[in-house]
């Protein structure tokens, strides 16, 4: 199959898995320490848009785009062409916060343009895990009276523990960057009278290291924070001086049909991070922010990986020159009408919600929802869950009409099945 | 300058940094949250083997191999056929523990080959701080009873303090990955019967979650570990039934002239982890000790790098074929003789140390170790800090006789400007 080819439709010709990738699944379930597969293939390179084939020939649609972080979908000829142009030199990975090249400028460039002016500084690392590590490094730094650290019921921000607590080396790489105790509060309009309550009854404000909060809640099941939740926080936290943190990993990078799910809102954050459909993790801030001592933050890859940083600016150029936000907002809303259509229609589906290309539903349960998932994936539809029983979709940005009403058909078809 | 050169020499005709050089450095510095830069040049993607050139031309011989991440230096054909073959499918960044490409089976295949046949299974993820997060996450999974974790002064294991504890979504995902306290022991031959007396006096041996350790301490200023230190502490962690870790981020990989550095002490740890010259992060372990429960351990991007892994494997395979482990023990000899020739002879560097491609010694103190790392790069040479007032001598696994002589050169000649 051609790379040129436009035109895939979904095509299942074997049993899920198929021979060739079943092999190669069996061998990694043996010799890989996780195990996080629902759908069973092995990806063969070869794909178009949303479609990609997998080792044994079937063409799926993809709803997932990578777990929310491909943004262009698969074999795009602007993606292909940094690819190309990016044969000649190795290493790849350079010790990227020591050590220059220039594509570590370039990205920085590229971001900074499609964020606020007072974000004028970004740091760039592995992973979002490590952005928002290093998000809340740099706030706490400034807050050398914090006692505790704000974040919200059902936030996700990442699984990284405290390699810091057993590192002990030079003072500068650990000093100021508490380890705080955490409080949650309620992802609703209750949420800023939370905090004010907080502020009131438990701690001076000066206590209070950060607030760090989702525009839409990823993991937690993509709910989308109301205005009323988003503002109230903002006030409170520029009120008391509390850092304000908005977590982008996922929302951002105009998935939701602007760049920040924070720009839906009309507030600007003190710091904000980003990585999935940039290509890197980045914490974003005003460069007052950020430590002045050498190697405060650091990290041997951070701002190094040259063909992902090559990638991350050839996305955001990307998504300006084809008006990819707009896309994201119209197929976004046009998911989101077939999810009600489907939910009025079957009542097999429930609660449709979500931003531009953020779109979720609910199942009843999870067992259901598990099933739900499965018989799409036997239909050639890859879509993952999220929250408790939901399903999230959240396909590449230049997803088109066709692909999302070819996917949409499978929803409505196994939703139709259940009841 | 063709990639075909096969001699380059030291040539710095610039003043340091060279006016291209110096426009990105500017604008970087103002943009970039880190400012972490000790060498003033941006690379230009030119070089061989041991050289590289930068924006303007100038020629440096790099002892520190991008934080020693770098294994077989400048545009290496195996590399380069890496980048080639990788040129027609994209996204080059897969959600790779939910998303399968083959590549992942590729690496933890030549990877497991390369570690004792206890240590089946392989975790990938993007950096060396995140698969010691996964270390220590999978003890403690092991050990609900644990109170507190073991580490060692000056030991260097990350920079990663706790996005976990801000994440509350789903349980599966924090429980039992205790965030610990952690107390140090000496990293000497004290340190076994300190870990004894802790035991003995304030601990069970199930309260405490594991110890984790380096076979050379690497930030920490190139201190290897001695054979009753390490052979004392696995004595003692095995009979009390204490996970055992070993941190071959830095010093793994073969750059001490053997793959891993607990096998200079005839050694296995229960869990290991690796990363830099691997290009990948890795946890390592027999597969008992990974969680069963699905997306208990987890990355958006582990295991998905296509190149980064594609990379890793090649380098095992490289390391193997031109026989590299033999190339560290000898080139590192080399280098250790001539540390003590100059200190001998100059008095102005002194405890030279080290094993295999890890060599160091130190200046009298801060200020005299910067000033000598900025006179060595102003002729040519690019070497890192370590410890307190120590320089590094960590170059790629196929540096050449010649080029070690060059460099060796280089800080001859500095020392001898001191004295």
């Amino acid at each position: 199959m051609e790379n040129g080819l436009t035109h895939m439709k979904i095509n299942i010709q074997t049993k899920l898995p198929g021979p060739q990738s079943k092999a190669i699944l069996e061998r990694l379930e043996q010799k890989n320490g996780a195990y996080n597969i629902d759908h069973a293939y092995v990806h063969s390179g070869e794909g178009k848009g949303s479609h990609f084939v997998d080792l044994d020939g079937n063409i799926f649609i993809d709803f997932a785009a990578q777990i929310a972080s491909n943004p262009l979908g698969y074999n795009d000829a602007a993606m292909l062409r940094v690819l190309q142009k990016h044969t000649n030199y190795t290493p790849i990975k350079y010790g990227g916060q020591d050590f220059i090249v220039p594509q570590h400028l370039e990205l920085i460039d590229e971001l900074l343009k499609i964020v606020p002016k007072e974000l004028n500084a970004a740091f760039l690392i592995n992973s979002g895990a490590e952005a928002n590590e290093n998000a809340l490094k740099i706030a706490c730094h400034k807050r050398p009276t914090a006692k505790i650290g704000i974040s919200f019921y059902n936030g996700w921000h990442g699984r990284t523990t405290g390699a810091l607590s057993l590192t002990n080396s030079r003072s500068v790489q650990v000093k100021h960057f508490l380890r705080l105790p955490v409080r949650h509060i309620s992802y609703s309009e209750e949420g800023p009278e939370e905090l004010e309550a907080l502020i009131r009854r438990e701690f001076d404000a000066d206590e209070i290291g950060f607030v760090i909060m989702e525009g839409v809640q990823g993991e937690g099941g993509y709910i989308p924070a109301s205005n009323l939740l988003v503002q109230g926080i903002r006030k409170v936290t520029k009120k008391e001086g509390i850092p304000l943190i908005f977590d982008e990993v996922q929302a951002g990078m105009g998935r939701t049909g602007k760049w920040w799910t924070y720009q839906h809102h009309g507030i600007t954050p003190d710091i904000q991070t980003s990585a999935k459909m940039l290509q890197v993790g980045a914490t974003i801030a005003n460069k007052k922010w950020f430590p002045k001592e050498k190697s405060a933050i650091s990290s041997t890859w951070g701002g190094g990986q040259v063909l992902d940083m090559a990638m991350g600016a050839a996305v955001i150029r990307e998504i300006k020159k084809r008006k990819l936000l707009k896309n994201a907002t119209r197929m976004g809303n046009g998911i989101h009408q077939r999810l009600r259509e489907i939910h009025i229609e079957t009542n097999a589906i429930h609660h449709p919600r979500g931003l531009g290309l953020m779109q979720a539903f609910d199942l009843e349960n999870v067992k259901l929802r598990n099933q739900f998932q499965q018989k799409c994936f036997q239909k050639g539809l890859i879509a993952l869950g999220c929250g408790v029983s939901g399903m999230r979709i959240s396909p590449s940005l230049n997803i088109t009409k066709e692909e999302v009403h070819e996917g949409m058909d499978v929803i409505e078809e196994v939703a139709k099945g259940i009841k």
